[in-house]
């Protein structure tokens, strides 16, 4: 039997968040719903950080009370804080139950990118997870940790991977199903990863540790390869490359939803996705935010689509 | 001590091809120069096929003779029969010895592909070797080999690995030196480059095989990854990800060369390569060819250089 691989979706939130066009709520949904649709079960919507920092989410709110309804998809909600955490509660008893809405929380592993990022200190973050992470489980959400730089910081350069390993297993011990380390500036190479890796997995449970990594230099499926070797099974991507991408107009952050399904299938491992209906929830988000996405495959099928589609209409 | 791996360039050429601007061969020089400049070590500069058929190397003969001399580098120019031989040979006598020229010679390892590339069944293409492989040995040329669609055809599909196999290892048996595998439209996988090159490493010489990867689904550094483990030392790119790119504007075919060797450092590897001055050299062939180019690397560091000149400016 072939190994289950979970692919899990950041695009509508992580992607959508710094998009030069705000998206209409209507269209966030669309989105949602084919990427739902495409086999996804495990999607990240919005983010409940304070409409002033991420104007692009403000309705976020509004997006939970009318997720569709997809049985066995599991929602995602990015919550900053105890009152991020009573927006999402108050939004999350007006959604359907059969497609309830999870939390994630989120620092960094180097103080300097956290400090920038929440203005807070490392200590102080996970002191300010107190008013979220018990609550939450208390409300019986799941929890989600996100572990920002690990690979890497903009401003500190190299991180210690044991310092990522302590900060995963902090919030592994504070309740959070699964701990997602992201290669936020995108500069991890493979024997990284497996140093990174081969600290935390034999630790911690099957399934806790997922992999968020970003293309900005194309090693993304290289480090996603080093982590399938070593045993890990849940990788985040965001639909067509979407998002991650503070650098450049075309530069390119997190790794694409339709890169790693290819990889993924290409490789006999089972994700639950139909990859033709994956494309097609790329081109809805490429024409959502109305700029071309950096994803390879995504531009690959996509040319080949029009390609067959002229050739059909050459011979009608 | 670290395990040293070759980069081999094939920017000039296989990038230039297919250009829609004619870099004139002034430009061509420049960047052969930058990337000799940048410490790389093997430079397909350009190719003698019909200048009909690619006329944007139309200038193969004065730009071997022109070539800039650089104790060290090795060249190379694409020779697909006894004619462009002869006229590698010619333009060869006027060039510097210091860096002498050598010969690669291609087919497909799919008979559609190979049909519709060079007009000739695989057999007829092995004949027609003849008149290439022996003269330019006997004139003291090494001759290298490449066998494109290895990972896939878009005509029939895939592509039995044994065939692949076969393929290779009559080329190495009529005498070239090291044979390219390439996946010419990018469909490659991980488990699919261990199978090839698994059948293949183990009856070749130590260095004779080499992978050329497509970044047409972001796959490439994945497959370099599989073949790194596999015992393969040679891997082909193409500086800014230039070439390789039928498909659409955007689309993206060559392996980056910015790519490979940040990921080869990053993991410990030696490549002789100065990753600042290939950036430098990556700048130029987007400036030639006046568009931006697809690899990752050289955006993100670009982006960084305008970054620093920014902040640099807000200072002074």
């Amino acid at each position: 039997m072939a190994t289950r691989i979970t692919v899990y979706e950041v695009g509508p939130r992580d992607g959508l968040q710094n998009e030069a066009r705000v998206v209409p709520t209507d269209g966030k949904l669309a989105l949602v719903a084919a990427l739902a649709d495409a086999g996804l079960t495990r999607i990240e919507a919005t983010s409940f950080v304070s409409p002033a920092w991420i104007p692009a989410l403000a309705d976020s709110a509004e997006l939970v009370a009318r997720l569709p309804a997809r049985p066995g998809v599991q929602y995602v909600a990015l919550v900053p804080n105890g009152k991020g955490l009573a927006r999402l509660l108050e939004a999350r008893g007006k959604a359907s139950p059969a497609s309830p809405v999870d939390a994630a929380v989120f620092l960094s592993a180097s103080e300097t990118h956290n400090k920038k990022n929440v203005n807070k200190t490392i200590e102080e973050t996970f002191r300010a997870f107190d008013e979220v992470i018990g609550p939450a489980l208390a409300a019986g959400l799941r929890v989600r940790g996100y572990v920002s730089t690990a690979w890497g910081c903009p401003f500190e350069g190299a991180v210690d991977p044991r310092r990522v390993a302590g900060i995963a297993e902090r919030l592994l011990g504070l309740g959070c199903w699964q701990v997602s380390l992201g290669d936020t500036i995108g500069v991890g190479t493979p024997n990284q990863t497996r140093e990174i890796v081969g600290l935390l997995a034999p630790r911690a449970r099957p399934g806790s540790i997922a992999l968020h990594l970003h293309e900005t230099r194309g090693t993304a499926l290289a480090n996603v390869l080093a982590g399938l070797e070593a045993g890990i099974t849940t990788f985040d991507a965001s639909v067509g490359g979407l998002g991650g991408c503070p650098y450049a107009p075309g530069a390119s952050g997190n790794l694409a939803t339709e890169d790693l399904v290819y990889m993924l299938h290409g490789m006999g491992y089972e994700t639950g996705v139909d990859y033709g209906k994956l494309v097609t929830a790329g081109a809805l988000a490429q024409e959502l935010v109305g700029r071309r996405l950096p994803g390879r495959a995504l531009q690959a099928e996509l040319a080949g689509r029009e390609r067959a589609a002229r050739a059909a209409e050459a011979k009608a």
